[in-house]
């Protein structure tokens, strides 16, 4: 099976459009003339989190029809198997601390299908750093020590690296301290402390804080950096664990199929792919959701699984509430560019590497062998030099290169900023966008439940709080349709 | 509510058998003429695996009759509110890093009911190490600094501290380095590094490890040691936040109540407490449990959510298969004898200490502050210097007194040892019954599903595995229920 999304290069073939994905759906849907009139929930969009709304709703026995804009699961976390390996396009990492993800990892039983990515084992087992004054070469202890000192120095802002800021990561609520740095970016952060940071802490520190929001430093909220901080553990070595190091063996479809299989053997489950949803009206008793095609479907209530960057591409009827309709218009400020590279050089199998300001890819490691023994690297640019791959191998080509000289074969990617179902990778916000509106965002309106990662509480913009979100969004269904009083109740 | 299990003692009311308990369940069971004859599955057991396993079944559509020994759910893990503050009768700390059970309390959006267990800010702010050679204050600081030394030396079997022994904690498989040391206790380890330890490493160590198994030296397993440590993320910090820093603001079984009620609301559920279990037949399409009292029960599957101590009181037939039962026969070595003092002395609101070997209770920390002003103390003994706090209550006072001079007011305790369903605290292994015998202990036998956090591959002994353990049941049985060929199945 292959996606509509997803871009592949080789020489032989040049660019190509679609990939393979396990994640796409045939037949792209099972609706038929004995489909309900009206079902219990429709839920809209099939990353994790609408999976995991629809997985959840429908084996406690209502009636679902899932709907996704794609022809495939997923989301912004799918794989692509090419020659017998996994190219992640999106969401990748996992971790057993993230409580949400691990769950479904051990429900599933797939506890034994997680790999390392790095190897620092193999080869040129060293840390490039290409900053302004040329390119430097370090062990990855130094690598460390520097990545360490650097993020160290960044939040440090109570005495106690972040703790008192955010002693509690998965709370609903924001201490006085955390809405404070809600108001400033890291580049205001990085201001009040210029003066403490070696050149290669600063080369260091800001890329990495790139490589988690995907936007600039000025429009990077420093209290969303301290957020995954303090869920990373408070420290450079957790976030290393809970971000970049644990993944798939066998990519990310072969996990989010699990949910789809396990809707679909519930017998309540209908999907419709290829199917983005143009219109919402919202009555009293029901929701009526219209696709571009002109098909309406109606349900008694509403799963929104769609990402913040959207919404507005949606018309809601009623209009949004107006702090869900500010959150909107403001949007995240994630445009991350990730790039696989397959290259022959089996030497680099222990290679990570920046390289800042200058280059459009800023970051890049090692993440494992293909069948036929070629490295796969995996790089990471955004809004700061942003560009769109497909537009120029050639030129995506020289921004791999500006990472480490690589010899190409393969070259895999999505393009998320382009992607009219994302808009965008995954959430990160800028200054005032959560302390202003993160309540606004998980606020129900009328039938509709907004779920998504972008505002889950814990793993916000993870796989694992896509999760925690669909969840959410099928017990609080559950709850309004089927916990009704006139069920037996504790006395 | 009250429950008959548990112990209080004051001076004006003496000691008293049963507590108050907000899981005691009434009416005690809600069985009535329209019950089912046959149900689609039976579950034995009221403890997290239990109510796990009871919700997922009863909230997918099965009909379900959760049988219960006690008055209360919780098993071993519930809390009993008096003068208007939790006492945590067993299980009590959870974190945000153990994923089955965050998951639930994120699910039932109480993750803002957490709170931290120490506050080193106040009073006398020691740590009391009353060893062989007298009674020595320190510092925490100093109390961590001898805790990490010792036990990194304990751990560092393999230069990494254990990483390489258990790279991944919740894996099912062993390494073969792993499988090595559950062939030794903690006694062998410790007579291996017996010179590098300081006299107050030695004691600390040894109380610390006996805090965790609740047996001897020489009958914990030093893998299932090494395991624990793996899990805590290699580290005496993490032991802290992962074991005895994070609690239920209003007690445990405020939370347990939250899965027997959406269980209930489910109207799937049927329930009967006082109701032990006397023997269990499995033929071909069934299972029928008897109880003591004679009534018997039928289910298509059966979820046994009992302990491994108390296995072997419950007739099976067929008997249990080989390996299960030689894992029956040699059970697990807990048997931690777990005290609360409520003392008069606010000073003590920030102690910690060691009382070892000598003492019957060898370890305490001040957990709390009562509405009353009064501090909160929580002290463990086990089958070290092993008593029941029943016999005696001086004797108890003593023990008490032996951690460090207190005002007494209250005492708190359930003696797990002499409770016929649990025959012991949480589960913690003899050398060589894990790498023998966990797979026996996890497998089914016919239409006999057995779920037990003595048995979770993550957080075994842990409520977080109990979790693990009643949501694989759960999916099991539903696998083996629902989801015939007949089924719609993904193309």
């Amino acid at each position: 099976m292959s996606s509509r999304d997803g871009y592949s290069w080789t020489q032989e073939q040049g660019l190509k459009a679609g990939v393979p994905c396990i994640g796409a759906i045939q037949p792209p849907t099972n609706l038929n003339p004995a489909s309900p009139d009206i079902f219990d929930v429709i839920v809209i969009g099939a990353g994790y989190c609408g999976l995991t709304a629809s997985r959840d709703t429908s084996v406690s026995g209502l009636k679902v029809l899932l709907l996704e804009g794609r022809d495939r699961i997923g989301g912004r976390s799918w794989s692509s198997n090419i020659g017998g390996y996994p190219f992640e396009m999106g969401g990748t990492w996992v971790y057993w601390g993230q409580p949400n993800v691990w769950r479904e990892i051990l429900r599933y039983q797939m506890q034994d299908s997680i790999e390392i990515s790095y190897d620092f084992s193999r080869g040129i087992n060293q840390y490039l750093l290409a900053g302004p004054d040329g390119t430097q070469r370090f062990s990855h202890e130094e690598e460390d020590a520097i990545m360490d000192s650097a993020l160290r120095k960044l939040v440090n802002v109570d005495g106690e690296f972040g703790r008192r800021v955010i002693p509690f990561p998965h709370s609903a609520t924001f201490t006085p301290e955390a809405l404070q740095f809600d108001t400033i970016s890291v580049a205001d952060r990085l201001s009040e402390i210029r003066d403490s940071l070696t050149p290669n802490e600063r080369v260091g520190v800001e890329a990495f804080v790139l490589l988690c929001s995907g936007g600039t430093l000025e429009t990077t909220s420093f209290l969303e950096f301290l957020h995954w901080w303090a869920l990373s553990e408070y420290s450079y070595d957790g976030c290393i664990k809970y971000l970049v190091k644990y993944k798939f063996r066998d990519g990310q479809s072969s996990f989010a199929i699990q949910f789809f299989r396990e809707a679909l053997s519930s017998g309540n489950l209908t999907y419709a792919f290829n199917s983005p949803v143009a219109s919402v009206t919202n009555t009293k008793d029901a929701v009526t959701v219209t696709t571009r095609g002109g098909q309406s479907y109606r349900a008694k209530k509403l799963i929104s699984a769609m990402p913040l960057n959207v919404l507005n591409a949606v018309t809601f009827d009623p209009p949004l509430q107006k702090g869900k309709k500010a959150a909107t218009d403001i949007g995240h400020v994630n445009q991350c560019v990730k790039v696989h590279a397959e290259v022959r050089d089996r030497d680099l199998r222990s290679y990570t590497g920046i390289s800042y300001p200058h280059n459009h890819l800023f970051y890049g490691l090692a993440d494992g062998v293909t069948p036929s023994g070629n490295t796969h690297i995996v790089t990471f640019g955004g809004t700061h030099q942003h560009f769109h791959p497909e537009d120029s191998i050639d030129k995506t080509k020289q921004a791999l290169q500006g990472l480490v000289p690589m010899d190409i074969e393969r070259i895999v990617f999505h393009n998320w900023s382009r992607d009219e179902f994302a808009k965008g990778a995954w959430f990160f916000s800028s200054p005032g966008l959560l302390s202003n509106h993160l309540s606004d965002m998980r606020a129900q309106q009328g039938n509709i439940h907004f779920a998504s990662s972008d505002w889950a509480l814990g793993w916000r913009s993870f796989i694992d709080g896509a999760i925690e979100e669909g969840t959410r969004a099928a017990i609080s269904v559950r709850r309004d349709l089927v916990e009704s009083p006139a069920k037996p109740k504790l006395a």
